[in-house]
Formats: C-alpha cells, structure tokens, sequence
C-alpha cells in the first residue's frame, strides 16, 4: 500500500472542501455577529464542523451561546429559547425548541441544520452541566488540532462508521468525534493510533494532560472500570470513552490489527451488503429453535429504547436459563417492530432434578430439603429431589412471564417504555418478511456476502 | 420405638443360632486338627464365621494355613496347593483351585464353602502380601469384640444390606466385614455408631490404635485421600475404608439421619421391590431422548467388569459432551447385556461457535486463529468462529466412536475386556422387555414402589 496515496483517496472522498468549510463558517460569523450585535453575548462555533473534523456533507452548525454565571438557570434557558427564536427569524429558518440539559433551539438555515445552545461561561472546575463543559472542549482541541491532525481525524470517523463503531449513543456504544480528536491528538496520525490499538492491552489508559501523573493506575482503573480510559483534557473526572463497550473496544483492536495486515480503501468505504433469502432459509433450518418475540417498538428516542431492550433480553434470557434451557444464541431487533430472539432447545424432559445441600453440612439443612421435596436421594456428595418441570416449553414460561398488565410485567423487571408494548406481544415466524429483520438475522447468522461501494 | 426388643428382633432374624455356631466351630477343628497332625502347621479361623460376626446361613469358612518366613513363595504355593486337596479328600468334598493374590483351594465340604489359604506367619511389619495381614486382624478382633459386639456388628451389616451398601467389591463400593468390625468396636454399638455417623463431617478419621497420633489430621487426608480414613488397627499405612465411594459414605450418613429420625424394624428388612410397566414407559416419555448402547457381558469377575463399564460409560459421556451434547442422567448396566445408557438431547443445531483468543492478549494467537476458521468474529472480548459441527446427531457420534475393531477401541480408551464385546453394541429401545433391566430403569428414573417382604 502507498499511504499518502490511499491518504488523499480517502480525504478527496470524505474530508469537506474549502468551499464547505468557508460556507458553513460564513454561516457561523453572521449569526455569531448577529448575536453579538444584539445581545452582547460572545459565541462559540462547536461541533465538529466548527473544529473542521467533520465529513464532507455534514450541514450542522451547533453555536453555543455563552451567559455569564450571574444569572441563574431559568433566567439562562427563557433567554437562550429567545435568542433562538430571534436568530431563526432573522435569518429566516424554521425551528423548534428540544429539550436536553437545557431547553434549546434548533432548525434550519440556508440548508444547514442550526442549534443555539445557551451555557455558562466558568473556569472548568466549576461547570453546572455538560454543556458548559463544550467551550472548554472547543478551547483545547483549537490548541492543539494543525490542519493534519484534523484530517486524520475525519479519516479514523470514516474508519469507524463503516467498521459500525462510531458514535457514542446508547444504540452504538461506540467512539465519539471528541474521542477521535483526542486519540488523533495523542498519537499524532491515524497510523500511529492502529499501530499503538493493536496492541491495546485489555485495560488502557490515556490521560493526554496528565491530571493524574501522581495516582496509581490501578486505582484509575478501578475509578474508571471501563477497557478504553481517556481522562478528558479538560476535566480529571470524566472518562471521555465510558460509553464505548468492551465489544466495540475489542472489534477496534481487532479491526486494527486486520488493518495493518493488509491496508486499504476497503476500510474506508460503506459496505453494501445482501444476502440470498434461500441460505437465510437453510441457515434457520439447521440451527435450534428459533423464538422471536415481537412487539410494538416504543415510542422514544435510541438512547432509551436500546438500553431497554438490552434489559428486557437480560431478563428473559435470564428467566429462561434459571428454568434449564439452553440458549445458543440471541439478540434484540429494533425497526419497524421491536424484536427480542432466542436459538435455544426450546423443549426440556418433564423431569428435573432438585439440588440440595451436601449431606455432612448439617442436619438442619438435609431436614429441610427432605420436608419440602418427595423423591429425595443421595448423588455423589448431595441431595437431590426428582420434580417434575413447571416449564418443559420455552414458549409456555415465556408466555406465563409475559401474560399480564403493564404493571405486572415493570414489576417482572420489564423496563417501563416497554412494558407498555410488550403486553401485546406476539412470537412470530423468524423468516417474517421485513427486509431489514431478515438482513439482520442473516448478519447474526452470517449468511450475508458484504461488498464494498 | 423400643430398640431393645427391636433389637431382639432383628438378632432372632439374623444372628446364627448357637447350633450352627457349633457346627461350622466342629468342622473348623476338625480339619484344623488334621492339618496340624498331617503337616505339623498351624492354622486360623478367618472371616466372619471364625469370628462370630457373620449373618445367620453364612456358611463360608476360611481357614488361613499359616507358614514359617523361610520357605519360599514357590514352595508355600505348592505346600498350599497339596494341603488344600487332601483335605477336601480325607474330608470328602469336591474342590476346584483358585487364584487370588496365591492360588489356594476352594470347595465344598458337608455344606460348608470351604477355603483352605496358605499364608506366612510374619510380624505386622513384615507381611508379603495382604492375607499375610489376614491372621492379624484375627487375633487383634478376638482381643476386642465381646459377645454383645458380635451381635451389634450383625446388626450394622444388616442395615448396610438393606441399603444396598454392604461388601467392598468394586460392584457395590461399600462397608467390608472388617470395616465393620473396626467401626462398632469403635463406637462401641450400632446405636452409637448411627448417633456419630450422622455427624460426620466430609472427612472423617478413625484412628483405633493411635498409630498416627503425632501426625496432623491435614496429612492423613492428602494421604488417603478417602472420606472415611479408617487406619488398619494392624497397619498404619492402610485405610480400611479405601474402597468406599463419596456417594455411599454419603448416602450412609444419610440413613443414619433417616434410622435416627424414625427407626423401626423396615431398616433391616429386605425391599420388595416392584414397578408397574406402564408407569416406567410414561416416564421413558417424559425423558429426554434415550440412547442404550448394549454389548455382550465378557465373560470375567465383576470386580473387573464394573470397573471397566465405569471407565467406559465416562468416556463415551465425555465423547458426547466436548460434542456439545448436555445429557441429563446416564449410567451403567451389567445383567443379561451389558448397557451403557445416556438420557440427553440427542440432536444439536448444525451450526456452533468456536471460542477463540482475547484479542489482548497478543496477536500471534489471533493470527493463529483466523489462519485456522472462516467466519471470525469478535464477541465481547474474544474472537469467536462460526463451525460447522461434524456431528449434531449423538448416536452418529456415538457410532463414530464405536464402529472399528478391538485394538482401535482400546485405542480409544475403551478398556480391554469390554473392547472386545463393544465392537458388537447396539442401539436398543429403553424398554427392551428384560425385568432386570426394566427394573433398573425404574429404580434410576424413580418409578418403583418399595416394600418390605
């Protein structure tokens, strides 16, 4: 492989041209002037776009507007919705008004999908909430990000996105921009990353500023419990990659090493993948049973429906598992229905075996088993009790969990948003004609031929 | 319960009448009588007979010919030989020579087995093989148990009968007449013995002699590596008990506890033991799968064959389970047929995941891993693969196994009287119509009505 060549095929492809780059920040110096003007409040470009580390095509310009810390919350959030309202109407875009720490605008100008963020401007230490923290972000990464590095950082995005690692949402688990820049930052070229990533050891840590030049690392280990810990520059307390998840950081490394062994555009380019209807078929014919159960999805944002689907497969596996069955495998699905699956043995015998104490550890113990099974007898060392199965059909147990109002089923440990939905569960035919479902089954069960763009 | 009439009767059923005492006592003199006037040797009355702790119909004696240490092993072997055979010719029985540890003579004279052993007449210390040890335990016993222990020692090998936990075979694993011996001198009674059984902890050591008295209990433990250490009165360096299971030490602490809790007459009475066929099929129903795996019985001892079968049973059960297969309950058969037989889930998915490296832990095995599997993944922090299984049906495997010849099933492990017969197994239906093993099969499967007769 030529580097520099496949370098320049890759940014040529995904790195945005000058003439994006001058065109959103025009867009940026006029609603920053237009608030300066107006307000008397200074304004910061955040996102990647106003660090240019973002993709080429990426329309969104988050402006952080910055309060003094002598007024108080409500104060800050009725002015920040104000000068929202007001930067939209004059630049003639529509908006709306989300909510997340703070209430903020967001809407559409000249193309570009605008947010006006209000925040307090403090020294890092005394930040209120996560927001405030952004400026002190956009400070550092100015510092310290030269024009190169702030390629190699789009190059390492489109690595992520097509290995499905990039993104640090409660559906990905993945790698923020801001943890890309700081990686890119501290290696000093995406090379240098996969070169030092392949040998990643099962804990890492990274603290570019050294906040903690003194502690021990076990003890930021133990702080931080995460694989990946990258102590964020501008604050000793946060851990900029605990989202990312012990699976994602393992598939980097191992996505490193794949990399090295032999580099090229392929790494960096969508896959386009499809599979053959007929070897899915064949596939579920040869596996165990397969149990699907189906349900409305919720209707609430990624960051809480996956988490919640992660917990209710938890759950159910669990329930299923305590009963004696045997899970092959498993997952959650969430589009244009919530899915929950098992590949398991979905039949037991009738008859099971008890365990109970071993008989030189106490009468007491021995007393109780025999008062409350029939059918006791000694194998090797313990009691055992011959019972007969409350469940030898994992569909039966499932459905006797499942069968019940919301209410029961939150206090079966069923999250919230779905407990609603799940009431009205069905189990449903695993080759179930959705085209995304089946896609995804056939990447579970990889029976999928991935090409590249 | 009153345990001194309990006790009178269980006596009355089982301790030999004053009559048949005498008459095994006259015929021991006479032909101790004989062998002195013929061959100037003396001689010891052995086993339970001699020492009046047998059951009532016990009509073995063993009569040990004790030889000075200066013939030769040859020689007493001869000497043996030709005392054993004019004996059973002056006395008039038929005989037949057998070989244990030395070929001795064995036969029947007025209704007695008669064994006529030659043995050397050592010190303790010196013995050259274990009947050596045999005119020990003889005159250590009759220095120790008095008429009303007699009496309790046939009451403990009553109740060890009855439970199915009487003879040190390598069939049944359980209590030796010694041992019994050696624990109700011990205790002092059966009573006393079941009052401190019922305590006893996973290792126990009986030490009557105090050989060991500066040794720490931790020694004798990784010595013997038993649960019940009882060391030789006459032998410091042999446990007595070595032949016991855990399971039967087990269950024997067990009953204790149950003979404690409600004694009564039925704990030394044998079971009449009864199933109904219809209950036993039901069962077979509610099973897993059933696989029998039947040979021809070689034709040797038993205490070779179970063994054998033991050995065999846990090969084939490890061939099945680093398959995958999970089996449920499984055991050995030795009756008309031998059977070795497993309850399990007899087919698995065609497809299964290959647990690879941590993708920390170097990449030299994780080069070695995708060198050797397609279809490599990354599961939380392990690489896995996708296999096909080379067998997702058991009998397949199991016939994969078995079919071949004698010397390549011992190859495998098969142990070699059995290898013979396997080469001829069949698959046969769990009910096959033999009441032994029918009866068997309800006993492990828990569908048999107890009475006592």
């Amino acid at each position: 492989m030529n580097w520099e060549r496949l370098r320049e095929k890759i940014l040529e492809e995904n790195y945005p041209s000058k003439e994006e780059i001058d065109k959103a920040n025009n867009l940026y110096e006029d609603i920053s002037t237009y608030i300066r003007d107006n307000f008397d409040l200074k304004t910061y470009f955040a996102g990647s776009t106003g660090r240019k580390t973002c993709m080429s095509g990426d329309k969104d310009i988050d402006i952080f507007v910055a309060f003094s810390e002598d007024i108080n919350r409500k104060e800050l959030e009725e002015k920040g919705i104000e000068i929202g309202k007001k930067v939209f109407n004059h630049f003639d875009g529509d908006y709306r008004v989300e909510y997340a720490e703070h209430p903020y605008t967001k809407g559409e100008i000249k193309g570009h999908e605008v947010e006006i963020v209000p925040c307090y401007e403090t020294d890092p230490e005394d930040i209120k909430s996560s927001v405030d923290r952004t400026p002190h972000h956009i400070k550092w990464l100015e510092q310290q990000l030269d024009e190169k590095k702030r390629e190699e950082v789009v190059i390492l995005k489109k690595f992520l996105k097509v290995q499905d690692l990039y993104g640090s949402s409660l559906k990905v688990h993945g790698f923020s921009g801001y943890l890309c820049e700081i990686l890119i930052n501290y290696y000093g070229s995406f090379l240098d990353l996969m070169e030092n990533a392949q040998n990643w050891d099962e804990t890492e840590i990274i603290d570019p500023e050294n906040h903690h030049k003194d502690g021990l690392p076990g003890e930021l280990k133990d702080k931080f419990d995460s694989n990946l810990i990258v102590i964020d520059p501008v604050d000793p307390e946060r851990n900029v990659a605990s989202v990312l998840s012990t699976e994602n950081y393992s598939k980097f490394i191992y996505d490193s090493m794949n990399f090295l062994e032999s580099p090229g555009i392929d790494f960096f380019q969508d896959k386009e993948s499809s599979f053959q209807k007929i070897a899915l078929k064949n596939e579920v014919e040869d596996r165990g049973d397969i149990i699907v159960i189906e349900f409305e999805k919720p209707d609430v944002v990624e960051d809480i429906i996956y988490p919640q689907m992660r917990r209710a497969h938890r759950w159910l596996k669990d329930v299923l598992e305590d009963e004696g069955f045997r899970i092959f495998n498993s997952g959650i699905f969430v589009g244009d229905k919530a899915r929950i699956w098992f590949e398991m043995n979905s039949n037991l015998p009738k008859v099971k075996y008890m365990e109970g104490p071993k008989v030189f550890h106490g009468k007491k113990h021995v007393k109780q088993f025999k008062r409350k099974y029939d059918n006791v007898f000694v194998e090797e060392d313990r009691l055992k009790a011959k019972v007969e199965r409350e469940y030898d059909d994992a569909k039966k147990l499932l459905k006797n969990f499942l069968d019940g109002d919301k209410e029961q089923l939150k206090k079966k440990g069923i999250p919230s948003h779905l407990s609603e939905k799940m009431v009205k569960y069905k189990f449903t035919d695993p080759l179930k004609e959705n085209e995304k479902w089946l896609k995804y089954l056939a990447e579970k069960f990889q029976v999928i031929d991935n090409e590249r763009s």
